[in-house]
């Protein structure tokens, strides 16, 4: 067996421990409910129990490099503490990676979960043998991650990568960071959600409010549904995601001038709906991509075939996540395998 | 006498030959007038005699280090062409590095005039010592620089740190880059004279009108002048001015959580007029700085005693430039001297 470590992905709603192998090999994963309703002791008790059973059954065939755990929220990578996660109620200003230290009584690298999914994308998914790379998730928020040169760039505070908050519309929709629209009020799953129902709150007879009506659970993925589906009031929203993507992804390339940029998330599902519209964005918006831009760049988000290699070419990819919602459990578990070839 | 380097910066107007020792001390810099209209060859037979002249009286008495040459425009860093030149017409696709080689027999270093500007002000100006900067300088256009780890940030193809390209309002006023709304078409100099323009449209009485009429060369400082005696429209533009800035600096603060962002170029002597603007945005709509912002932001503008030492504090400054229409000159000299200690 190769040499392992240990990847967390801690979410909001799934808690998931991995031991995945230097080759990038799952060995194996548990996947756990995040008890976030009992408690913080409640889950890292979890989290650890699981890490120590992983960690025990395989130490004797390879050697552990270490723990690697993805967090959702701001952490000050100096002091550990995780300064706001909106998803861990009760977790704020908490030392967790003291916490988990001293039960595990070995030392771990906390890092945000935004930032390990990049990692995740950059190590084994759409942006391999890329040294520089960003990444958008659009999850129940819009997160965002840096890479470059090969490593996360956590900025002086550890804060950097929220491209989530960049300023889409500056007199738009509030968020919960303060901002008044902020990409991630036009492009998380929460925001298709709102966006659908003002669509509703306009036309009480159209189909998406007979859709909200009938489904319990009316989410973004049924939104996207009748988009595919051909309503047209569903079909505007996910083009309004992808123009504010594009938006965003036009700063970005004009500030950064990467070789690629990842789009992944749960709503990152719904790529065929809003991607047409980031790239229309992104011609005309955007003097750097229509530089670089590649000849087909809607061609390049097919899937796991898109993987385009780095080459002479020197093109810009826009490109969906390959890895799914296991990007950020690889990303957390490649932290310690880097850490320790730093050594 | 230390070694030293030549560094150029060709503007669209002025044309700047210095002779700068490895300590920064300027040994001599000559002047011209850029005669754009006389022609590529023309400028560049100015710029060429004026390189020889300084490196003939000094390499005698040090080691000539080599010639760094700051031009506005997109350059292609591989071929050393230039891409693109609003303020030079028709060096468009000319391969300058190549001809000024030909012509001094010797290498020379091509760079951005917004990335030379950042570069001079990282080692000598505001956010000297600090290894991670950004800069914005507001000209005719707005230029950016990145500096990441002490070099400039060039991206995959040289394009990078345009955020004077960044979208401030989707729908706002059409720029030269195809894009609408950007920071440039709010912020620059030119942009400055248009609103003063669109709000004597909207009032011919105003002192603004006035001075437009009487000032045949009504320009961004004149708008400034009526703007420190108390005019209310003068002072509405800067605001806005501050106000786009602020939403730019938002999403890079937010993005890259860098120590230090500079503003620089000729606008930014309306420092006073435009800067509380910036900070009333940033704290409202940037959670990272929200976090990181020292006690009294402004308090770092105020001139030569506004230079703040990177220290264990970590706060997110945003400072106004310290070396004027030099920085351009400095950072140019810098390169060939940070390309000879990497050998």
């Amino acid at each position: 067996m190769n040499d392992f470590s240990i990847g967390v992905d801690l979410g909001g709603t799934n808690l998931r421990i991995a031991a995945v192998d230097v080759g990038g090999q799952l060995v194996e994963k548990v996947t756990l409910g995040t008890k976030v309703s009992l408690g913080r002791d409640h889950v890292l008790n979890d989290m650890c129990e699981a890490i120590k059973h992983l960690s025990a059954k395989y130490k004797n065939s390879a050697k552990m490099l270490g723990i690697g755990i993805g967090v959702p929220g701001i952490i000050d990578m100096e002091t550990g503490l995780l300064r706001e996660s909106p998803n861990l109620p009760g977790w704020a200003d908490y030392p967790v990676r003291a916490e988990i230290e001293r039960r595990l009584t070995t030392v771990v690298i906390l890092e945000n979960d935004a930032n390990v999914a990049a990692f995740g994308e950059k190590w084994l998914g759409a942006a391999k043998d890329h040294d520089d790379m960003a990444m958008l998730t659009l999850g129940t928020g819009v997160g965002g991650g840096l890479v470059m040169g090969g490593k996360i760039w956590h900025g002086m505070n550890g804060m950097a990568g929220e491209f989530g908050h960049t300023t889409v519309e500056p007199e738009g929709h509030p968020c919960g960071c303060g901002n008044r629209g902020c990409l991630e009020q036009y492009a998380s799953a929460t925001a298709v959600v709102r966006m659908a129902r003002e669509a509703i709150a306009q036309n009480a007879s159209s189909r998406l409010a007979q859709a909200a009506h009938e489904d319990a659970e009316f989410s973004a993925k049924s939104i996207y549904n009748l988009a595919i589906q051909g309503d047209e009031d569903a079909k505007r929203i996910f083009r309004r995601v992808g123009r504010c993507i594009g938006i965003v992804l036009s700063a970005m390339v004009n500030s950064l001038n990467l070789p690629i940029y990842v789009i992944g998330g749960g709503v990152a599902s719904a790529w065929e709906a809003f991607a047409p519209s980031i790239f229309e964005e992104l011609r005309q918006r955007c003097m750097v991509y229509a530089a670089t831009a590649p000849p087909d760049p809607l061609a390049q988000g097919g899937g796991a075939s898109s993987h385009v290699e780095p080459g002479p070419g020197r093109k810009t990819i826009i490109t969906r996540a390959l890895l799914g919602s296991d990007a950020g459990l690889f990303g957390a578990a490649r932290l310690p395998m880097i850490a320790e070839a730093a050594r």
